[in-house]
Parts: structure tokens; C-alpha cells; sequence
């Protein structure tokens, strides 16, 4: 392959560069006309499409079910809430026109859709009997961009989930709540290999018009943090407003208690990052389109023959063990070729096969992650190469896990505060809870509370700005 | 069950009343906010879930993989196929701004998307490696309304898929529009047992910028045609303009050859209008988001324990079989009650248990299309029910098939076509091929040609209207 077809960027010189080329040389996405906005090619949407399965899966599980909203909001729906609208208002995309007329009354593309569901929630729900109603959206929302975009980070239109729940008491909302950050957090670990952070955003950081915003936090190899998930507490902030009330058992009117839940494709940005190297994306096999891909040796016709039978007879017995594997026949390319593009594509496992291997009955397995050879015989192919996938799969998540162990560190004073952050950390620190202390941080330093980890033990040492006691440990970073 | 709360219209006395209580009584969907557009309910966004997984699996298995696109097209794109931009123009929403900022260029809704992603097809395809492209998009398309809307059928956003594919040979791309088409009606007589006719549109009702098209219609019960899924052969007429081209294997440059083809939520409005019946809904098996519920009967709490326990045992015998099966344990409810809501819901086999069933080992089963009742033995439940199930799945097809017969008859004579018409029925009649006859049917009845069908013989009848020599045999009807 040559250096032009390849990524040329180095992950760890200009992580920036680098990422761009995987996401575009990988053919997981490409540019839309219009800035801001990305198309995703077939190799990107089938790891969206894993990544849903398994998350779909789980929340059908739990008792929930999809449904589907429009996207046009009317402006007085998007209003009704007064925080919440002042927090989406300034990158909603407002259609005026239809054909040739003017319309009415503008209509917002959903930035979110908490409005447009519950004020439909309102008229569904009359009494406990309709409780708890839990309904989730597979759509995309739409927030008119103004900072550079990035594919997958930072989009004006992305594909995502929300979920919508409404509960009789708060207790089952709380609970809801929580139930889905595990979900979302299992899901995170299980198939992207990603470890994450669980805990509560700050006041000033949560979600507009929440009473509490719970949030999963990952670190990326630069040191900055992603936001990976949230699950949002909305209490009766939207309940009162939209009138979704409920009659109770003693047919006394109440209003309900309300959850909503997100994660977007972001994830996928999150996995190129945490696991690509120099040479290219790194999937891992869970939610890899391509788990194993065989390149088949030969440099005569009669050799040929007999690598591409075998070959097939592998794939065969691979695809019955809903292992998704693809021959590359390509006769243009030399198998070096092909090494480097499918290295590049992040496909797991490689198996080469040629005359030799034939003649000893056995095969050459490639790992994506470490680049070590290993033979296999063609006896334990059902059982070789499934704990091979599922070793990586593992070995990637360990990796991962290390990496978010070095990047973060415990720090108690302000100087050591930020020449720790110039490295590109998570900084677990005492905080007082005063949001002067968290602003003045993010205004002299540019970091902010990523989370309020669940289980951080209370500190004996002092607010790291303020030095009045803390409240609490805060995980600290600068964040996409 | 209350008047109020079962469908109080029949449908053979106000169809269009009928239709709408169903829609809303059944909880597929509701009205959303803004004028022409509904929301799904998950009841109703069930049915479209089990027929998108069954429609994907068809496609992947024929060498189709999903991907995303954008909803915002910009106008200069959109504009770039002129007869394309003309059809469509009228019925597109503008984004004028985000935020309080007006944008440079204004932005279309995808009314369909051809232009993007052709945009980015020429961009991706360099020779004949990369061909066949056949991607398909699970998305929404939005036109704007101007007629009276009706959920499912006439929407201002609509649920659907769009299919998008390029390839190397006109032959081949010819191939994939009829093997589309084929895909569509397997789906739909096999899913939703409806009973489709295949053929071409005539130029006047081809899509917009195609060579030509081809459909499957259906008639109604209340006699008017619904286009269920259409299939486009492009030829180059957009690989042209958006510069589709690829260098085939001896290095020539050359345009490359194009299909799109469609289905949307509008085959859920052909399912509630086909099967449906003056207690509501009647749902095919394969598509009901539940195939069997189960009614427990008790008068004593003793009795209920025995009953309960048993309705759980069979629950969960079919739910290991794969039948999606609930027990309806509200105590609030009498079982007549539960029957009528069940029924009004369209689920098609309902179990009855009670405690004088229980004592002679065996259930009773109620049948939603027919109504018939029959006991069942514990000991032969699970091949029972499915088997029931087949067999409903079977009858509402035969059911529909004979509508579709009974309504489909071949007229020669215009003053007959006229008075029949009136009836409504698909008319089979000879046309000479002019587009002045089509128009001159359409403005003195209201009929168009729905399709020509494929399997039409050629006619020895002269045209119906001007008397020349027929060319062919055409569908007409008055269409949704």
C-alpha cells in the first residue's frame, strides 16, 4: 500500500490529523455538502448497527419500547420550558418556508425531544394503570454547530437514542435513571472495550431543565475526556409544565416523575481514538463489521486453487458460528496490499493461508491489536479462533483500563493542579461544591467537573481553590 | 368494553371514520403538534420494527448494506436534476436559519435522496472494483402536505426506506430493479398478506427523473388503489449530472448505471385497511408486536392461583418457541372487557383459561380473524398454536387474495368503465399507449393507470377511449 492510500498521520505527533484520516481513509464516513454534517459509509453504519443491537436489546429486556417521533417541533412547544429552551435556542435549525410559502408558525428541527413527547405523554397517560411508560427513539437530533466539527464528536446532525420515561414516584425515576446508566455503561465496557467513569455532572454542567444529569466519562489517549453517555433525572421540571399527570390509586390527581436518557455515535469516535494506532482504526471483534478477514497466498494457478478452496471451507465453517468473516480474492492487489488495507480497516483477525500452511494443515493467525503470528491447525479452527476474538476483545479492554489508570491522578494542590493538566489528565481533586470555585478553575486553567465519581470517598484536604473544606472529590479535565 | 371506548364507526358505512378510530383507538399513532404529522406509539412502531427486520434481512442477504445520510440537502443540489427539482420542489421544507442567524444558502429537507447521495457516490467510485454499490438508508422524507393527510398514508414525514445503487451495466442494473421489486412483494404478501400487482407506471406517473418505473399495487376494501413500493431504474439520467463515473476494466471511463426504490409506513395503512373489521384492528402473525394473548378466568382467589400459575406455564412454553405471547392479569377488567380490547388491537389468537378448563387439561382458543373457537390440549400446545398461527397468517392472505379478485375485473367498453369504476374496482382495459387517453380518463373519472402489468397478454380490443389499436392491457383505479 502505498504511503498516500495509508495513513500518514502519526497518532501520537498529530492526533487531530491522524483521526480525520482513519475516519475517512477506514471509509467509515465522509463530508456531507453541507458543513458540519457527515454521511456514514456502510463500514461506519454497521458499527452503529451492532452498537444499537446490543443496546436495543437490553433495553427491550427492561421493559422498554421504541417508538417514533416527528422531527419538526412547533417554536411554542420548544418554549414551554423556559431553561430548557434558553439552552437549545441559540443552535436549533428553524424551517420557515414550505414550497414557495411562508409558514405560520416556524418549526425547530429537534435539538432533543423531551417537548414533543411529553406533550403527547400528556394526553396518553390518565392513570397509574398507564405507569410507568418507558419509550425510547432511535433518531437523529439536530444542533446548528459553531465550533469546528469533527466526524462522529462534533456534528450538526447525529445519530443517537433518547429514551422518555415517566414514572408514579420519584423513587422508581431515580431508579430508572440508574438502571440505564448501567446499561449504557455495560454496553460501553462489553462492546466498545471502553472503561468509563459513572457519577453526576455538576449543576452547572447538567442538563437544561434536569434536576440531576448522571453521566458516564472516558479519557481519550490526547487526555481530553469525552462524555459518553447521560442518563438525565427531570423530576417534575417537565411534568408540570407539559401537565403529564396521572390519577393514583386513591384516584387523587398527581403530577409524574420523569426520566430522559441519550447516547449518540460519538461512541464510535470514542472507539476510533481509545484503540486506533498508526497503521489505522483497531475494532474490537464485538462490534467489528469484519471479525476475521482471510487472505489467501498463492503465486500459481494450481496453487490457487487449492488455497482459495480451503479458504472457503474456513469461511463456511466460521459464518455457521455467526463469526463474520470475508475472503479477499481480489486479484489486483499482492497480499501485502491487502495486509495493510485491512490492518488499516481494524479487522480483528487476520488469517493467512498459502502452500506451505496447506501442506502442514494449519493456518497463520494475525492479531489487529498486538501483531502477533500464531498457527493454528485446521483441527481447532471452530475454537481457536473464537477464544482468539474474545481475547482480544478482553486484552483491549485491559488496555484500555490501564490507560485511563495512568491518565488519571489524584492531585490536592492548585500549582501541581495545572502543570498536571498540561500532560493531559484526568485530575481527581477536593471541591468545596461552590460553582465560583468550579468557574474560576474552567476560566484559569479551561478544565471543567467532568463527573462526580459515585464512588469517590470523602476528602480531608481542602477546596483546591477556595481551601475551605470539601465536599467532595471531583474528576477534573478538558473535554471535546 | 364502552361504546366510547371500541371503534363505534364500521367500516363498510364511513370507511374514512372507521380507519382514523382504529389508527388512534388501537394506539398505533396519534396526531403530533404540527398539522400533517403523526407520532408511532409503540404498539404501532412494533409492526413497522417486524417488517424493517424482515425487508433488511432480504437485502443483506442480497449484497445490500445500510448507511446514512443527512437530512439537509442543499438547494443548489437538489436543483442540479431539473425534471428531479420541478416534482419536488413544491412539497420541500426550507431551513432558513439557525439560531437568530439567517444561513447563506437554504436548506432542503430530504424529500428523497438521489442528489446527496449521488453527490457522494461520484466522489467514492473510481473504477469497476467498486461496483455494484448498493446501499440502502433506513430514514425519514419529508414533503409537505398540501392535500388532507391521513397517518400512514398521507404524511408531511413519512417512515421509510430508500435504496440506493450503482452499477457497471445497464443489464445489471435492470436486474437489481426487478429483483427490488421481487424482494418488496415477497415482504408484502408474506409479512402483511397482502396480495400485490406487479408491473410498470406509465411516463406520466413514473418517478420524477427515472427512465422507468416499476410498482406493486393493491386495492382497499373501500376500492381505491394504494401504491405499496415502487422500484426506479435511473438509467444515467442522474449519473450524468452528478458525475457518477467509473473506469471499467480497460480503463475507459464511462457513466455508471442507477436504481433507487422505496417502501414506506404506508404498508401499515394497507395492513389496518385490508384485514381490519368493525372491531378494529386484525393483525397478520407475523407482524403483531403480540401473537397470543392470554385471558386467565376466576371467580375465587383459589381459582385465580390455579389459573395464574397455569397461564404463566404456557407463556412461557411459547415464549421459548419464539411466539410473542402476554398475559393480560389486570384485575381491574372483567374478561369481557380484556376479549373486546384485545380484539380491537388486532391480536390474532387469544387463549381463554379457566378453572373448568383446567380440569379437563386443555384451553380454549379464539381466533381474530374468524372469530372460531376450539379447545386445545395442554399436552399439544406448542405445535397447536403455532400451527393456528400459520394457518391465520394463511386465511388473511386468501381472504385478501379473493378481495383483490372480486374486485379486478377487465372492461372493454368506456361507458361500462365509467358506471364499474363507480363501484370501486381496479379495471383492467386496453390502452393504446397515448398519454392524451391516460389524461383524458383521468380528467372525465378520476382513474389513472396504476400499473401495466407484467403478465398482461396483449389485447385484441381496441384502445377504451380513442378506439386505435390497444398497445396493452393497463390497471386503472382511483388511487390514495
Amino acid at each position: 500500500m502505498s504511503k498516500e492510500i495509508g495513513i500518514t498521520a502519526k497518532k501520537n505527533e498529530n492526533f487531530s490529523e491522524w483521526y480525520t484520516q482513519v475516519v475517512i481513509k477506514a471509509e467509515l464516513a465522509d463530508y456531507a455538502p453541507v458543513k458540519g454534517l457527515i454521511v456514514l459509509r456502510p463500514y461506519g453504519y454497521s458499527i452503529w448497527e451492532s452498537l444499537k443491537n446490543s443496546l436495543d436489546e437490553k433495553l427491550k429486556n427492561t421493559g422498554h419500547q421504541n417508538g417514533f417521533l416527528p422531527i419538526l417541533i412547533p417554536e411554542s412547544l420548544l418554549s414551554k420550558e423556559s431553561k430548557h429552551f434558553a439552552g437549545f435556542n441559540p443552535e436549533v435549525f428553524w424551517v420557515t418556508h414550505s414550497g414557495n410559502s411562508e409558514l405560520g408558525d416556524k418549526l425547530a428541527l429537534r435539538p432533543t425531544s423531551e417537548t414533543l413527547a411529553y406533550s403527547m405523554y400528556s394526553k396518553w397517560i390518565k392513570s397509574w394503570r398507564d405507569l410507568p411508560l418507558k419509550i425510547n427513539f432511535w433518531n437523529t437530533a439536530l444542533r446548528a454547530e459553531i465550533k469546528a466539527t469533527k466526524p462522529f464528536l462534533r456534528t450538526s446532525e447525529f445519530l443517537w437514542q433518547e429514551g422518555h420515561t415517566v414514572h408514579a414516584t420519584k423513587e422508581e425515576a431515580e431508579q430508572e435513571v440508574m438502571l440505564i446508566l448501567e446499561i449504557y455503561k455495560k454496553t460501553v465496557e462489553e462492546e466498545l472495550a471502553i472503561p468509563v467513569i459513572t457519577g453526576k455532572k455538576t449543576e452547572k454542567e447538567k442538563f437544561v431543565g434536569a434536576v440531576y444529569t448522571t453521566t458516564m466519562e472516558a479519557i481519550m489517549p490526547d487526555g481530553k475526556a469525552l462524555q459518553m453517555g447521560t442518563s438525565h433525572f427531570l423530576g417534575q421540571n417537565f411534568s408540570k409544565p407539559f401537565d403529564v399527570k396521572f390519577l393514583d390509586k386513591e384516584n387523587v390527581e398527581k403530577f409524574a416523575w420523569q426520566t430522559s436518557w441519550g447516547v449518540s455515535w460519538r461512541l464510535i469516535g470514542a472507539l476510533i481514538m481509545v484503540h486506533g494506532d498508526d497503521k489505522g482504526l483497531v475494532l474490537p471483534p464485538r462490534v467489528a463489521p469484519i471479525q476475521v478477514v482471510i487472505v489467501p497466498i498463492y503465486y500459481s494457478e494450481s496453487d490457487k486453487e487449492q488455497v482459495i478452496k480451503k479458504s472457503k471451507e474456513i469461511e463456511d465453517t466460521l459464518s455457521k458460528k455467526k463469526i463474520r468473516v470475508h475472503i479477499d480474492t481480489r486479484d489486483e492487489f499482492t497480499p501485502g496490499y491487502k495486509f495493510h488495507d485491512w490492518e488499516m480497516k481494524g479487522v480483528p483477525l487476520r488469517i493467512e493461508i498459502g502452500p506451505k500452511d496447506l501442506a502442514k494443515d494449519k493456518m497463520v493467525l494475525v492479531r489487529r491489536d498486538s501483531q502477533k503470528k500464531t498457527d493454528l491447525s485446521f483441527d481447532n479452527i471452530e475454537i481457536g479462533i473464537e477464544s482468539m476474538l474474545n481475547e482480544i476483545q478482553q486484552s483491549l479492554f485491559e488496555k484500555a483500563k490501564n490507560l485511563l489508570a495512568e491518565k488519571t491522578k489524584d492531585v490536592l494542590d492548585f500549582e501541581k493542579f495545572k502543570s498536571e493538566l498540561e500532560k493531559g489528565l484526568f485530575l481527581n481533586s477536593p471541591w468545596c461544591g461552590d460553582q465560583k470555585c468550579e468557574e474560576k478553575i474552567e476560566e484559569t486553567t479551561g478544565a471543567d467537573i467532568r463527573v462526580l465519581p459515585f464512588d469517590s470517598k470523602k476528602s480531608d484536604a481542602p477546596c483546591i481553590i477556595c481551601k475551605k473544606p470539601s465536599k467532595e472529590m471531583a474528576i477534573f479535565g478538558r473535554g471535546y
